[in-house]
């Protein structure tokens, strides 16, 4: 089947790939994978606490929608999204107190679409955003990939991460900010950001005329009193995009589907547009997302209340480990724990190719990955406490044994 | 539930969208959906020829599975893609006499993300892709949202068009120019292109450095002689980015699976990094998409029968309107016709808005909208056989009454 070119043609030089996709990183939520299987190849067991992947089963109206589904041909749907979805996410936001209407919701691939989506939409190629750091190291990626920049402004671990002095925002922003990016609950940190402080970011944007990207994917999971979203600000209303997700709180996150959520109608004209571009969602995940829209306040505090028990115990494990350092984390199920070793890159994969504990380890994700400045991170690891309490127990055991045994331990 | 902020602060002003997001076009496929809702609450039958939607079934397969899944948690998959549809997809390739590897894949969100992951590999911001119009409208979208820009070569339709002459693509070349764009079978034009010509496009691009993006998604959509794919010239080698999906030939548009499939194992890595920057594609499409890979000939020959039964009829009924002028087209499911009219926008939307025959009219996508070249494609229209014969020879009626009645026409 092959066809032959004359080979004086032939020059064999290997085209490059653009400086953008050079500078993409691997996932360091990923990237530890073939270590991790290399270790279970060995017959050791791995606490997985790298990653953001609920364990909690996804609600079976989700399968029964999917089962149910009986058109004969499996068609492209509406650029915005499935109108049953629009409607039920639209009640959804409106069971938790937000007036979202459908017309102001642009489903997306994932929250992850839904942050490209923003970028494109308010960024030109060189442009930037701000940020504070740690931040969801997914960001930096999509950004780059669209020739976005962030400007990173680092968040105090002693504090707890809270949201960064106002004075050092301001220091971020210059003549090619578009915007500034809030996530709360925060993944990485669990962080839940304060009215006070969200007013701030809002008192910001509007002074320096950018707009607020937030990221809420984590709203359903906050364990010290209550959520406050963007949407609560209507003085904010052109400026605010809302970024959500069902992956988190239905435990769906091989569904992909987000949402854009913006009271802008240029944003959202401009979003409908991007969306005409890739056509679509997939369809059938759009209606069976459709079905889990209107569970009740059972559904959340019965999941929330799991992961508050997990938090506390992870705390309570971690709180006796020397030198370990961290503030207990109001929201989300990510912790960011300082750590008394000299490198966590090399510890995390330290623990998948040198250690075990009784046939048992832990896989985390370095922290290093979750910050733009090279030199940040080095001591932190991210860990998702994603597995029921008695196996998130024995995983603290592990970590602690590794701590102990790591050669590149600091001294107290 | 609303949160006030010192008025004093608050400007009134609207940030405003990025030039990319600004100059993104409406669909032109899509534009006129709602003119055409308004046709049919008057009572109106709409032919929907306006966009690619197949109205074949889908096959049973894919059905089975999506029911058959039993996982309890809808977790994430591999960023790369799921290792039974990378497995299964190899699979289809070899018995199409293409030695594809599973690790040559990347399995993408529809074929539109595949060509969005392309453009952000190979180009940086300002760079930009040679292309024949008039092509596919969302390459011009997706190429804008990611900062690229097309580099169109005009392509004859009194020939059918064929591939721009030689010396009309390399003076398209400029320093920043990254690419070389096919598609074959192509859209909007059904044109298949020749092995002599995807030769010279391998040349050009060896003497130029460039990369060969080959869009093949309507590979299974051949009615004149076979179809020659870029994977087929194993010293394009490192150029060659083959973009796939299952859309077209399974019938399967809501499924959103698409593929990048390349030899260039750079290429493969930027590709996985970008689908680390997404997470993955959506998991139960991806389990019941590998279901479909191993559908036998029968499958395709009886697809491609019946589109070929299509075409026929279609082209029959066109060439006895008079002032029509089109050449047969051997491959895809479009067909781009010139007709004797002031201005193909005005046209289609007439139809719908203006025109009924017998309580029916036609929809079809505007010429202008698969052009770079603003004066391009203003008496061609795009004509999407997706319709039963039947159907679409009642559709052909009615555009013949309509071709009749409407004021714009051109004197023969």
């Amino acid at each position: 089947m092959s066809i032959s070119i004359p080979p004086q043609t032939l020059t064999g030089r290997d085209p490059k790939l653009a400086a953008r996709a050079v500078g993409l990183p691997h996932s360091p939520i990923r990237k530890l994978a073939d270590d991790a299987t290399a270790a279970r190849k060995r017959g050791t067991k791995v606490y997985q606490l790298n990653i953001g992947q609920p364990d909690v089963p996804t609600p079976p109206q989700f399968f029964e929608a999917l089962r149910s589904f009986s058109e004969p041909v499996l068609a492209y749907g509406h650029s915005k999204g499935h109108s049953d979805l629009l409607e039920a996410w639209s009640g959804y936001y409106a069971r938790k107190g937000l007036d979202v209407l459908p017309s102001q919701i642009q489903i997306t691939v994932g929250g992850s679409e839904a942050l490209w989506f923003a970028f494109i939409l308010i960024c030109d190629p060189g442009d930037n955003v701000v940020v504070s750091e740690p931040f969801y190291t997914n960001y930096f990626s999509l950004a780059m990939a669209v020739g976005v920049q962030l400007h990173p402004v680092a968040s105090d671990p002693s504090r707890g991460y809270p949201l960064p002095a106002r004075r050092d925002l301001e220091a971020a922003i210059d003549d090619r900010t578009r915007g500034i990016m809030i996530c709360s609950p925060n993944n990485p940190t669990g962080t839940v950001l304060t009215r006070d402080e969200i007013a701030t970011v809002v008192q910001i944007a509007e002074e320096r005329d950018l707009f607020i990207l937030s990221d809420e994917v984590y709203r359903e999971f906050c364990y010290e009193g209550t959520h406050t979203s963007i949407w609560q600000y209507p003085q904010a209303g052109n400026r605010a995009i809302l970024l959500d997700s069902i992956s988190k709180r239905f435990s769906a996150c091989g569904a992909r589907v987000g949402a854009l959520v913006s009271r802008n109608a240029t944003v959202m004209d401009g979003a409908l547009r991007l969306g005409q571009a890739r056509l679509c969602t997939a369809t059938v995940e759009q209606i069976a997302a459709a079905r889990l829209m209107d569970l009740g306040d059972d559904y959340y505090s019965a999941l929330a209340d799991e992961y508050k028990g997990r938090r506390d115990l992870m705390c309570e494990r971690l709180g006796h480990m020397p030198g370990v350092r961290f503030e207990k984390p109001a929201g989300a199920f990510y912790l960011m724990a300082t750590l008394p070793i000299d490198d966590a890159d090399r510890f995390c994969r330290w623990m998948l190719t040198d250690f075990a504990y009784e046939q048992q380890t832990v896989m985390m994700a370095p922290g290093s990955g979750f910050y733009a400045t090279p030199s940040r991170g080095r001591e932190e690891v991210r860990i998702a406490y994603v597995l029921e309490k008695p196996e998130l127990d024995k995983a603290m055991t592990t970590l602690a044994a590794g701590l102990e045994a790591y050669p590149g331990r600091r001294p107290a």
